[in-house]
């Protein structure tokens, strides 16, 4: 079997404020379009778009035990190895949690790596007993960094940019679940940890880090119960770091989630952060690493509860109608996905945020009272939950 | 039955060359946002933003005869008048010719004005016997134009913008008619024309003046004897007026019409055109009246051998996921589209040209040879239909 590759523009990720893409960091690698042709003959070749290429993913027969460099993982004390560490475990723990919920369904896996330096883990379930499909993503990539974009990515630095390439780290994982029943909340979950170096001819300057993600749920259907277990779960997760937390980070994920054209939210949030450096290192990458851990207690409970209950055709077309916000979002503003669509991110990666199916109707209004409009008015006016 | 209304944000439209949008013209008026409330009590008025804002749409209750002011609707020679009169005409004929062929489904009429000066009519049949989501939309509109956004329009003009709003006028049909059976194709079309007059301190400028629009065709699944059918129609009507028009338009669609992070087009093309304001405006007039009658002897007769076809859930899955690239491009790349998102147009409006129904498989590649093989090839690599 031979692929025609193309290779398409893929460029550097100017800011790391980026989030939300399922593919943590469409950093540096093509996608590969292939039509898995087993001859060429007669086939004219893929437009090649080299502009701004920078670098290309290459396919993995097997994951390696890390993506570090030798000499970085050797020393599993730094942040850098301890965030993959909690990352590669939380994949492992979520797909788990998911195939056993599914009950029969299986994750299939693409390994990819950079030439300059790193690669990822893709996990997609499709078509499951429960979720009709879910993607659980791990990316670790470094290399060096142009000029223009360590400006880009670190505006507080001084405002002329460094003269040479800038060495950085980013690492991260991303998650989007959607379940069938149109009781059974859709879930997204994103953690994600960026460092930069000292420029090569700057060996003074400070050596930047961020963490950034969140976990947010986006019910078609409010069970109050459910919408509070959630946040309650958000909540004790930050309350055990600073009671400014989950407010501050609550209202972040408002924010942030916001369908502007429509005036509404994607969903019922959850908790939101960016850019965080503002902290101690280790207090960041143990909050991390808990709502990484909160993300099975949070979730799983209330597909447990809502996957097998009855539905009609009518919360099916709503379930859908809600799924096209869904799609509107991430295409339109969604910033991780919208960037890695300019700069040819893999493109499978990225849009495997997009539900299986999803629904538009002209003009269409809830009846006041309804389930169906109780949902929407959450999505225009975000509540407090707990 | 109270409304709920939230002005969101409206603005210019800052160049004539946006296009392909349902609602020719998202200017000047902003979305209502209604959720049909029979009571206010114990809800948060939705958040009003009225930056930008400029003008709200008005629901009328049924069509003028013309949006034109009284003054100009007199003179019926008026390039204005006449191509009022075409696009109205059209959108009459294509809704009989639509609603004819489905043989039952009937459009759902929306009449809307402007303070600021003209209005339109939305028109959409929505799960009808033959087609899922059919919208034809006309809009007329003019007033005063922020010196800026005269600039922006027009940027072959003087760089100083002038110092006082300049009179514009905009008029445009727009229309994408998707079907059910995935062997009959989405087809869209949209002509407009712009003008402005002279700004009221600069009495001896010029009035600028533009014609816009294309039709084309987007099918599942390739039947060589349609899409020739549809482009020689296409071709047929630039012929009667330029030989040069067919090739350099068809061109002008492929390019168009490109999703760029697929590396692929929407569909099969026709033609696309902006800015067009280098030939004699009669002759201008008389090739967009000329297009916009070749759209039913171009479509309707491919829907008449299509719309029963026998189809299996594999032909139906296809039709849906090359309908989820219908809406990565609209969503992503359309400029009529993502400005009217941007800057508060009658979202209703301009998202009935997402079709009703919508598929994302992950890492979907159908198998070489096949029909739907056929059809992703010819969407990256654009083919000489006649």
């Amino acid at each position: 079997m031979t692929s025609i590759l193309s290779s398409s523009p893929s460029t550097f990720l100017p800011s790391f404020t980026s989030h939300s893409y399922l593919h943590p960091k469409p950093l540096f690698h093509s996608h590969h379009h292939h039509l898995n042709l087993t001859t060429q003959q007669h086939f004219t070749p893929l437009r090649v778009n080299s502009t701004l290429s920078m670098d290309k993913e290459i396919p993995q027969s097997q994951r390696p035990l890390t993506f570090l460099k030798q000499s970085e993982s050797d020393s599993s004390s730094t942040i850098r190895a301890r965030f993959e560490k909690m990352i590669r475990e939380t994949q492992d723990s979520v797909c788990n949690a998911i195939e056993s919920t599914d009950g029969g369904a299986k994750f299939k896996e693409d390994v990819w790596s950079r030439p300059g330096g790193g690669g990822g883990i893709s996990r997609v379930l499709q078509n499951g007993a429960v979720w009709e499909k879910a993607g659980v993503n791990v990316s670790v990539v470094y290399g060096l960094m142009p000029p223009d974009a360590y400006r880009a990515a670190n505006p507080s630095s001084s405002s002329s940019s460094p003269p040479s390439p800038v060495p950085f780290f980013a690492a991260g994982i991303s998650s989007v679940l959607h379940p069938k029943n149109p009781f059974a909340p859709t879930m997204h979950f994103n953690y994600r940890y960026f460092e930069t170096d000292a420029p090569k001819d700057a060996p003074g300057a400070p050596r930047q880090w961020w963490f950034g993600g969140g976990t947010d749920l986006t019910p078609a259907y409010i069970f109050e119960e459910d919408v509070k277990h959630f946040h309650q779960t958000q909540k004790s997760a930050c309350d055990k770091f600073d009671p400014s937390f989950y407010p501050r980070f609550k209202k972040w994920c408002d924010d942030y989630f916001y369908i502007k054209h429509r005036d509404e939210r994607r969903g019922l949030g959850g908790i939101f952060f960016d850019d965080l450096n503002d902290y101690d290192q280790e207090l960041l990458l143990s909050f991390s690493t808990e709502c990484a851990n909160s993300v099975i207690p949070a979730y799983i409970p209330i597909i447990e509860k809502r996957k097998d209950l009855p539905f009609t055709d009518e919360h099916k077309a709503w379930q859908q109608l809600r799924r096209g916000r869904y799609v509107e979002f991430n295409l339109v503003y969604d910033r991780g996905t919208t960037f890695g669509l300019k700069t040819g991110g893999r493109i499978e990666s990225i849009l495997v945020s997009l539900p299986l199916t999803s629904r538009w109707e002209y003009d269409h209004k809830p009846e006041e009272g309804s389930e169906e409009w109780k949902l929407l008015d959450a999505c225009i006016n975000p509540k407090e939950w707990v």
